[in-house]
């Protein structure tokens, strides 16, 4: 964030890298007119990198995408919402292999050359032959689209159309859709970098029932991806806590075709580098801001800590309390829960010795409070994004965490999410 | 529990066993006409153990017990609610040793032979003159008390008045006062065991801002007393969680006074043991059945675990799932989160083999759902005890843990604890 001097906006979503295209559509898998099936495809062969949850619970999907990412490679992404595919045994992985064979069959590729991924509740059986009817007819559109790949703003608005139908079908309880697209310029031209998610409930590190696609037309090879993608992950998506559950089905891929021909070095890498990163805080924050009922962003920055775990697990502890969460939604200024979760983290630290802030507020010094006015703090605190920063005057690391308050509406979503 | 044929409830919390007084009075710390100091006192030197909180950062009026403590000897026990003591710095120091030192003073003793507990909002100094009021008017009422040493039924009724408006007097969400007696004959007579505890919000392993007060007229040295309490929390406090959050004020303190001038040794310490343990996990079952906001309380027994610490861990992080206990707050049969939450616990065990059952209805074997009467499982889930549990088929150990659902009135209580 912050450096968009150094790319630009456009827009596309997870198609707006060259020969990346997405369809989503509805294939009645949610008791709703909702879409729920979303399908990504690259023309050409893309290298492949991907990040999963750390339950011991891990969906079928996501054993079957780590099993065809093991040559680094892919070239479509399929995906559900409405249904996990998790925890029903073998009709589970074969739900799954079906959910990679009708894609593969439809967009004319290998079921190995494709990705599955699934959210939704847990231990239902996934109806099968909506599903599958629904991945051939996105397979059919997005073939169409790129039959017709003219540059003609009718085509390409509709291009843009598709692949907004792709980031609303793995909704789940979002309220709203998030798909980005970024450019940058390069001496050679232009790498363009897309991505779409979805967060919303379950969300915790590491990782919550977090999908995230990412999409690029810079040459990256594979081994490259991953790394980039890991480091990418720590510090955004695995900063990322809105209610301390992590899912069995959370994952984020990346997808590299080479289709820009450039393959960025030097001060292009570093740039390209920058903007992977900035893309995945960039996703982890609306995730956090659209968390279940949330009314408001948390960002906790932890700085002056002895080690970057430390200041990890200090940041997401604060996240995480239900007490900083819900003194946060009735806008009180209540620093010693804060100071209270930094004091569970595990972290090793001086209490005697932390700074706290609201925004530009010191509300604490060297662990104790300092008088200060109610009626700015609750200025603060009402905004829709409440920064928390502690100086722990320890050291040299630092680490930011997102989050979210908790309201009735997360407790009114939670009460009943299966009926 | 379910152990009373080995022991009888009496009345009298604290105060029952012999030569042991509690009283609660309304030192005006809270802004309301509410009970906020408690003082327990022996008439005679007790052997004393005490369990603290985890959290780095530890409230003054612990550090000071931990202090007291060192000798293994105590007299008495003086706390207030309204306010934590926390987070304040040196005046927060002195606070605590003048609490103790008034206490002293009031009841002829020295300072270090009293013990030191604070609950309320963190980082706000204690208003000392109303507490030292408090106190000194609280010991007035012992020592008259003492005196009046009569074995009438008016006095004892006195007696019982006083020591209920101690357990009164810790109260700070609570919305049931947590006061219970025991006792156990023996060959030469009767052992009694009284108990006091607040629990409510910030509950979480290890101890939440909970304050327990044991009290027994056993005759027990003070290294068997902390080897017994050490292990009776391990298996009640610290398996109930609330919120997650886990406070800087948490203490449980254990006072045996020998004035039954029993000795329990052999079957009689064994009977003994069971009762303390009995006691604490009964206490922490009413606190988890009174968290915040809770409706139901929710019971997870883990059975056939690798390791103990494995079965602990999953039913803690079961319990403390808020996916887990907004789906009890709806009477929702979602076993999947119950799966989920026991997959991120960071236990070692095998999801494939899971058996999870609500109360005796069976909703998953060996890892998948099973079909089961949705009808029935609401009327499990509407009641106000939940028990979840689940056969690991990896071993022999087991472990329980409390905790309670999580309701909109936690958002309500929890959104506004300061103004």
């Amino acid at each position: 964030m912050g450096k968009l001097s150094h790319w630009q906006e456009i827009p596309g979503g997870v198609a707006a890298p060259r020969s990346f295209w997405a369809s989503g559509v509805k294939a009645g898998i949610k008791n709703s007119d909702k879409y729920d099936v979303a399908l990504i495809a690259s023309e050409v062969k893309a290298e492949a990198a991907g990040v999963f949850t750390r339950n011991v619970v891990k969906a079928h999907p996501l054993l079957l995408t780590q099993k065809h990412l093991a040559n680094g490679r892919a070239r479509a992404i399929v995906a559900n919402s409405g249904n996990a595919n998790a925890c029903v045994g073998a009709a589970g992985d074969q739900a799954a292999l079906a959910m990679a064979r009708a894609a593969a069959e439809g967009l004319g590729l290998t079921a190995d050359e494709v990705l599955v991924a699934s959210t939704g509740v847990i231990g239902v059986e996934l109806p099968l032959e909506p599903v599958q009817t629904g991945i051939s007819q996105a397979a059919v559109e997005l073939k169409a689209l790129l039959q017709g790949n003219s540059k003609g703003i009718a085509a390409e608005a509709k291009r843009l159309e598709a692949a907004h139908r792709a980031a609303l079908a793995i909704m789940t309880t979002d309220t709203t859709v998030k798909e980005f697209a970024w450019e940058m310029e390069c001496k050679e031209g232009a790498i363009r970098l897309g991505a779409m998610a979805k967060g919303s409930g379950m969300i915790h590190p590491n990782m919550g029932t977090m999908l995230g696609f990412i999409t690029t037309d810079a040459e990256v090879p594979a081994a490259e991806l991953q790394r980039l993608l890991r480091e990418a992950v720590d510090e955004s998506f695995n900063m990322v806590t809105v209610d301390g559950d992590t899912s069995t089905n959370d994952m984020v891929l990346f997808l590299a075709n080479g289709a820009s021909r450039i393959n960025p070095v030097g001060e292009e890498w570093e740039r390209f580098e920058q903007m992977v990163k900035a893309m995945a805080v960039h996703l982890a924050r609306e995730i956090a801001r659209d968390g279940e009922g949330a009314g408001k962003l948390l960002e906790v920055k932890v700085t002056g800590a002895k080690t970057k775990e430390d200041a990890r697990k200090i940041a997401r502890s604060i996240c995480g309390s239900s007490l900083v969460k819900t003194a946060m939604f009735g806008a009180d200024a209540n620093w010693g829960r804060i100071l209270c979760a930094a004091g569970y983290s595990g972290a090793n630290f001086n209490p005697g010795k932390v700074d706290i802030s609201l925004g530009n507020l010191p509300v604490a010094l060297a662990g104790q409070g300092v008088s200060f006015s109610e009626d700015e703090a609750k200025l603060i605190l009402q905004k829709d994004e409440i920064p928390i920063s502690l100086h722990l005057h320890n050291g040299l690391e630092e680490a930011t965490a997102w989050g979210c308050d908790l309201t009735y509406e997360y407790v009114r979503i939670n009460g009943d999410y299966r009926t």
